[in-house]
């Protein structure tokens, strides 16, 4: 490659993110949001400095406290002296990315702070958009010398699935009574906890609904780190966790169910102790160094999805738009899509 | 293609989802669930005979009490003798598939009925996959003849916004207060409405949720079909619905709210006649005319992002399982997956 300028600017950009410097780290996610020329070189060139950092997912139903729950961990890590990173989810819409930025307002105590870094995450409607940037921003945060990074989803569905498998440990946060944690079951939230907190323990509800959890747990109910991705069937009436050969099941770990009063700052020194031993079971544990191989794994495999189809749809330039127009019109989508492939397949390109 | 009994059989399959047989339209789908050998060349002679069917989402926050209304609506449509589809998707979850199955209990009254056909989608960790299989599984029904196909989704997040793109009309079902409409509403799943419903309206708090709703859609801070995927921004204080070029932004639809008591079947017919308004919107307006466009091509889009997917992964082999097992070991998947694609480039098959 020639050195025409840009690429020793894109490694000088490298560098200042290296050395930990803000700015460069915020210009180097909107370049990789934007996909500029170059990003992914840039993103290879930090990864020989990555796998220093912590990442912890905070999820849980709406109105849960999340947020809240964050900007007092922030303050607590920040007490600590460690750099910490946050990544806040938020479904891809113009007009929520509004909302939630207000959200945000929230964490602006720690805004000025040098070794505190925040950032919205939008799709853009990308499907799976969600974790790869989740998951290049964490390495931005990482080789940038954070040694936490948080990443907020929100809601429940697909995408908070799949940003536990982005992260090391999961906080899943849930708010006490109104039938809420049970539609949580349901939509498959608790599977992913690796630490459970009912918040606003003040509340009405909050001994019901921790009992419930703590006898789900007991029963073998409950949270099972159930492999996301695998396809991995629980065995009924297991105890704690199912064993599996693709899953994340670790029998190893028992998820501890914790009371939080985030607003008041209760609890919130307990739970980063339930995620450092989390962590520290992680490094310790065959168990939880196959999670780790199997979160790489899946790091890659979203890579290689995204960027085939970036690349065939660069290569296919004009077809495709004409596939569209034709799609639109009401021409068999599969019929479309076969033949643009059989195409891509028919044509060498000079290497 | 040789007709090796296998196409006869799957060409025996086509014809009987066609005259409409309950077995052969489960199968079929299956079929499509396995990515059985043939699958798509099913699906593809299903096409011409699709387009009739009425698409209907109904989503919602958690415990909004879709499913009754969902079991609600069937039954009035049974009673205009029509026949009906149900899909009801479930976030990608062993434990929960069992849950949500329970779920389809109070369903059951419409179980024997050879006019209903009622199937769960799991996406299987599979990302994008839950829309793949709603739009695939409308395919399957639209041809065997249903006239309604209800797609109901739990939950608030990126696979909601998604299905939104698979139907014609979107219902978002809220329960009265909690805060939990401020929720969806930051979660943008306000913004996928075509009509609003407030269940439970004999709880406490209805009208007051009513209010707020009515209140945001006159104030023009509410529901903008805001064209999903594409990104469109909505003006500020726009009154109604933002003009966009891209996006589904209609001027013509006001979106109405209605008021439901879905367990004792209030309101049900009402809501029924406000999607059948918006049906006939959609056919009669240009903004709804170009909706349907942009909906064919987002069906073409996710049709060719999954096939050139799977295409690929069947060409590389053993390539793509050393790649992941060196993914797992720590190397860069970016360079992983460059590698990969400049192989996939250079390797010309015969057509």
């Amino acid at each position: 490659m020639v050195d025409d300028g840009a690429s020793s600017r894109a490694t000088d950009l490298v560098s200042r993110v290296l050395s930990g410097e803000q700015r460069a780290m915020a210009r180097l996610m909107t370049r990789v949001d934007d996909r500029a020329t170059g990003h992914l070189q840039e993103l290879q060139e930090l990864h020989p400095h990555t796998g220093k950092a912590y990442l912890l997912g905070i999820t849980g139903t709406p109105g849960a406290g999340k947020s809240t729950l964050v900007d007092a961990l922030v303050s607590l890590l920040r007490k600590r002296d460690l750099r910490v990173g946050v990544l806040a989810v938020d479904p891809s819409s113009p007009f929520s990315g509004g909302a939630i930025l207000g959200d945000r307002i929230r964490m602006q105590r720690h805004a000025l702070d040098p070794e505190v870094f925040i950032r919205s995450i939008s799709t853009r409607g990308q499907l799976g958009g969600l974790s790869r940037s989740a998951q290049d921003f964490a390495r931005v945060l990482d080789a940038g010398g954070c040694d936490v990074v948080i990443v907020e989803s929100v809601g429940v569905g697909q995408d908070e699935l799949q940003i536990a498998e982005v992260v090391h440990s999961t906080v899943v946060v849930l708010a006490p009574g109104g039938g809420d944690d049970i539609q949580a079951i349901k939509a498959g939230i608790l599977e992913i906890a690796d630490v459970l907190a009912v918040n606003k323990a003040d509340r009405e509800g909050a001994d019901a609904t921790l009992r419930d959890l703590e006898g789900m747990l007991s029963l073998g109910e409950g949270p099972v780190r159930a492999g996301v991705g695998h396809g991995l069937a629980a065995a009924p009436g297991s105890v704690q966790r199912a064993p599996g050969e693709q899953g994340d099941a670790d029998p190893g770990w028992r998820v501890p169910v914790l009371k939080l009063a985030a607003q008041r700052g209760e609890g919130v020194e307990a739970l980063w102790q339930a995620c450092e031993a989390h962590r520290a079971h992680l490094h310790g544990s065959s168990a939880g160094q196959q999670r780790g191989v199997r979160r790489r794994q899946a790091e890659f495999r979203r890579a290689f999805r995204e960027l085939l189809h970036e690349d065939a749809c660069e290569r296919l330039g004009d077809k495709l738009t004409q596939a569209v127009t034709r799609a639109g019109d009401g021409t068999d989508p599969y019929a479309l899509a076969l033949a643009l492939i059989e195409g891509l397949r028919g044509t060498t390109q000079p290497t």
